[in-house]
């Protein structure tokens, strides 16, 4: 059996996505001892407030020494600038991953730096809030998602499969693929949709004929949904808008064309293909409640409550 | 006061608002007897298995002979040959009201067959769910949300009063507007989402280089939230597209026009302008929990939830 307890885990961040392993390696009893870096000292206190380590330190190098495995759990785009902090420091034999929501530009920039005698395998756990920040985190973020791994062609098969079972002991399930496949995958199934609720969240907002009341008071109707994906951190979104453009723009040019053909059977009044389009979507939400990707309860369980006072009668 | 009780309601349509009306009539005591029609012989023995009503019958006309109270909570689409049917039958002094979700059509289709010795009150209450038919109802839907009522300019004033009273007795606010305005905002809160929801799923299901059960495992990343919307009813849904077109299509032409300069944004890689919209949208959802239409907690709550087997460590 692959050993899944590390003597010593470096989190590089510790934001929602970092905050939650701290958690979950605690619960799990997945490492000797927890150290945490990060470069804001605002962040750090509030880590070692929340008794997420064992040590905390403003200084990557420093965190990084002795470890067996570093997560690096940052916004994608500083991930250069976090290999280039470690580098001299890395234990050899010790294993650095990370979490970030695209790949391909995340090993641009870290591979370079990485020296031989340490595995780089990079990871993205697909589990997530809107909130962000080490008191966003918790334990069971990971339970039931799945981690996508993606070894590079020289990775050692022992630290992917201990990193495996790693994740697995957090409660993940576990996937490998290409990095441009990844990066492929989660512009449609993350990064497009993240877009098109800040767009439409901003459409709204700029209005002159509905009034922000307005559009707060009645968003229970299906606008309320979308502003939860556009509340996720600013920081976080632009960083994979320009670490993952090409793919990007390749699913943005596949809505709108789609879009527009669909403003056209309205403008036209074609009811036929309006409902054709609406049947052929329902499958797809049956599909990931039995797959175990959401709830089966209508509105996310949002309207499951008890009636208020104004619901009785006089 | 206003008295809030009807001697006998009659519910044109019994899908998820005319159920979730017939069980909350009953449970708040609003009605001496409840009469469901439904031209579907299917639904209607659907609603008697539910005990939802008293008289069941597939004959509108016949439903609405001596009611005080007529609901007609049918597809848009649907609305004036209701009102057709009806006419002849409806009770002097007697008020009808409907549940569309869009109101000048609704006037254009129901107003010309109103008899001038009834109340003819257009309503929308903005409460609902994916799902759909009597099975899908519930009392509580209509707690907190708001309902809009779209009175013409010759209502009695008694009569809104008295229809306002049942709608906060069934837990609902109340607010009136005119209809354009109504069609306008519900174009932007709900018309729009759906449309942009059923789209991107429409997308995401036509790819040719990620495979549907790479979407459907990894949809939790954000891709998820679209599709509870893009379930939703699809005849109610062309019905809406087509009857409130203009309104749609003003949306969707500035919607388009934003995503063409997000899509700039992401083009020429201006983080700057990509991070000031990605923090104006916050506030919306924030606004939107403090007005309570959306619950506070991360992920519409669906992460709370205990971890599972595979969580725990070996």
């Amino acid at each position: 059996m692959t050993q899944v307890h590390y003597d010593k885990i470096a989190l590089i961040g510790i934001g929602l996505i970092g905050s939650s392993l701290a958690r979950m390696i605690r619960k799990a009893g997945l490492a000797g001892s927890i150290t945490i870096a990060s470069r804001s000292g605002h962040t750090l206190a509030a880590a070692k407030a929340l008794d997420l380590g064992d040590h905390y330190t403003t200084d990557n190098a420093e965190a990084v020494r002795d470890a067996d495995l570093v997560i690096v759990s940052v916004p994608v785009g500083a991930s250069g600038q976090v290999a280039e902090d470690i580098a001299a420091a890395l234990k050899p034999g010790s294993t650095v991953t990370d979490v970030g929501s695209t790949k391909a530009s995340v090993i641009r920039q870290m591979q370079p730096h990485m020296p031989s005698h340490v595995q780089f395998i990079p990871g993205h756990p697909i589990a997530g809030t809107e909130q962000s920040g080490p008191e966003a985190g918790f334990a069971e973020l990971f339970a039931g998602r799945w981690c996508i791994l993606t070894p590079l062609p020289d990775a050692d098969p022992d630290a992917v499969a201990r990193l495996t079972r790693f994740w697995e002991a957090c409660g993940s399930r576990v996937d490998q693929m290409d990095p441009e496949h990844h990066d492929m995958v989660l512009a449609i199934v993350s990064h497009l949709p993240h877009i098109i609720a800040y767009n439409i969240v901003g459409t709204a907002d700029d209005l002159e004929m509905v009034t922000e009341s307005e559009v707060i008071k009645y968003s229970a109707s299906g606008f309320r949904d979308f502003t939860r994906l556009a509340a996720s951190d600013p920081t976080m979104w632009r960083d994979v808008c320009l670490h993952n453009k090409d793919a990007i723009l390749e699913m943005l040019a596949r809505f709108s064309e789609d879009l527009a053909s669909l403003q056209r059977m309205i403008r036209w009044g074609d009811g036929d293909k309006l409902f054709e389009l609406f049947t052929r979507t329902r499958h797809v939400r049956r599909s990931i409640i039995e797959a175990g990707q959401d709830v089966a309860v209508p509105n996310f369980g949002r309207n499951v409550q008890a009636p208020t006072d104004s619901a009785k009668p006089d």
